[in-house]
């Protein structure tokens, strides 16, 4: 039986101030990808967060980001690699003490919207990053995308890499993933995107928003949680992918 | 053999800013208190702070402060135990993570400005930290003053306190320390603060600034990074305590 | 025919997070009290918020706040007078800008959260609030409590004091406005509020949620937008002034 | 006899930080860029400032930046045009209306660190920049270079230009001047610095560091704050522009 995994970005909350759909998706994935305070999430924020991924049997990983609150961390922002070494380092440190307090432990980390499109490209900041992460912990599993800098230098510093799909953004043969500026009509319905999951898990394809298909390794299906009907969303995804029989969990030692 | 440590704040730099003398005090203290980037500090300031401290071989600790950046974290604010819990445990874990990364380990946790004075007097709060040190690491120090509801709630998750004794700041009778407000003329130069710890050591009485002379039991002595001749004092007040055959070393287990 | 002014906090947003219903009541008021960074809104938010104010007709007040957008502004915190003043300058400032470059001007200044509450009875930092609002711009009316410091402080720097009541709030005799941690069972629901507010129109009395009745002025009603059902009570106190045939418009010069 | 401007970075001191020199380099500049609180300041430094350049009869202007206190403006972030005009917008208010309490006016606007250079390059984001200041007050003047697309969407929106040189950095013919990562060799002592500035003061032309000359129009003189010995540059090259027989005022009406 084929395993996988289902990942969401959780505790995007901050303040006063709600965003996503923590309640509605958490029973529905295997890990969550908590923010640390520098794109989304405060030290309360993440706290609630990791107890109910805990109540759900969630695994838990660090979501870092570049420093920029205001832009959510999707702002392209020029970064030396020691600032990623350093970011990467207090992020996870951060969450790791929420988590340790809480009795569980960090599993993975993934990187949010900006810095996580640079390290696909950027060889110093990947390294840089990856570097951080084994020497906080090399247990932990890293989030990205397959062929990717990123991807070399964890597996380069010994560090296990889960390959990530994303289930409600378009790709396209050549340039991959569109990650901003997507329209819906793009993406489709949640049926859609459970239809285009499951023909990935049956065929080893993926089936592009341009009508093309190409093979493609998955081991981690990310459905964002700011997407229209994100709930609705996950849902349909994980019926599919219990349909189909997958072993629905998250990467593990 | 007489066992004292010696603090001080350090890393108290943010960005382009630099502040305090960590150059020119590392040398001459066993423990460093090292800001955490609620008051002072950021994740670049940090790890260059911990890499000086492993270099002189000082112990560091996480100087952790309610979230204050204009304000250095001396001014009051109303923060819940929660958030007092919350806070603990972001700031201890983002440093202890950029700490691990340099193969040393966190060996203690002293508040600071407000919320340091915030915890002598407020039970629910220092409970509140306490239990978040205690979650995160039960072999931890706690810094703080004798006879404080932060020295109970300490004892009382199972944490070991070093009392403090701070040199470089005026004490009175029944009021105790004078950390804010004070006046260069209330502690004297550097030699009458070395003096004044060699009083302690020799006699186990402080003298006050009011005259007067009262018990007190120290495991620590802080000498502050931002009064003005601080590396004088330090170097001044470690020669007295070398003189007086201290065993200078930070806590240990 | 009576003129009273209505009043709501918008512009609460920030980044990618909404807060309040600003669409929704903006068809409602007199005047708009506008976040200016320090406990919600940014450049972006409050350039929109003024542009949907001006397409409504709707008056423009700077909402400023202590700089603690973590806890939106409630929390209590030691400032000095100084930054009191230096806070409302830039906050006020910084919204007048945006305000003349759509061509509209600011009218009014409303204190937000712990700042609002803490110069009701803080003799210097009203002063200080009020010096700095007159020498910015002495036309600027004052939306403050009937018989708080602040209203005498901006009285005595020749200021304009718009009396404010906050329909959605409790009172009580002696304490009077319950702005924190009330229950909905103490305003009950839109209807009861609107009903509250007609009576008081009528009588010049408040009905106090103790049952007891007083004397209270009133020059402008506030209906918080973050009260659940704030838009439906906003419609139902506008449609009770309107038919208690008030003259529903912003104070003026 | 000549006219020029004669500016430098002020108020870039935030909180407890100190940063620059003002108090030493403000009797010798006509013209004051005060930081905003974006990359540094806050409101406290900005009114000191302020108050400090009214009492040497110094004309203030904004300096603006996009919001990395972190990285001091330096780094490049990518923001929407509309962005710029809303951080745009809102600094210069901020700072006007602190100027205005002690019954000054803002005189000039002036980019920071990477908004300055993105400015010379980006039409959008500089028209963006240029329609903000002139609809907020077209009376200001703007710095920045000569044959940048900030100078002409500065002109394109009727605003008054002042050509900037940097006097303690280096140029290159072709590449022009080289605002970081320059070495002290690039422009040597004070002596070399107020001499290139005569330099071209006396012919018209700059000289380069790379010993080619070129024709440069000037109407205003940057000495930073943070180049070393800055205190010594700005006395030097203020004693050449006197012995040059300059009359060094602001930019005016």
């Amino acid at each position: 039986m084929a395993k996988l995994d289902l990942n969401a970005d959780m505790g995007e909350s901050f303040g006063v101030y709600r965003y996503g759909a923590d309640e509605d998706m958490m029973p529905y994935i295997s890990s969550a990808n908590v923010a640390c305070g520098f794109h989304a999430g405060d030290p309360a924020v993440m706290h609630r967060t990791v107890q109910l991924a805990k109540r759900h049997g969630v695994k838990i990983g660090a979501h870092i980001s570049v420093p920029d609150l205001l832009g959510f961390g999707r702002r392209y922002m020029k970064i030396s690699a020691n600032d990623a070494r350093d970011y990467t380092l207090y992020q996870m440190g951060a969450l790791s003490a929420i988590v340790r307090s809480e009795g569980v432990e960090l599993n993975h980390v993934k990187l949010h919207g900006s810095f996580y499109m640079m390290t696909l490209e950027d060889k110093k900041l990947a390294q840089a990053v990856a570097g951080a992460i084994a020497r906080f912990n090399n247990q932990l599993w890293v989030f990205t995308v397959q062929g990717s800098e990123m991807e070399q230098a964890a597996n380069g510093h010994g560090l296990r890499v889960a390959r990530e799909f994303f289930a409600d953004r378009p790709y396209y043969r050549g340039t991959g993933v569109k990650m901003f500026g997507w329209e819906i009509a793009e993406i489709g319905d949640s049926q859609s995107v459970a239809d285009r999951v499951r023909s990935l898990v049956d065929t080893g394809m993926v089936n592009g928003a341009d009508g093309f298909q190409w093979p493609f390794t998955v081991d981690t299906i990310c459905v964002h949680a700011d997407t229209p009907q994100a709930p609705a969303i996950i849902r349909a995804v994980h019926q599919q992918l219990v349909q189909a029989g997958v072993d629905l969990r998250a990467p593990e030692a």
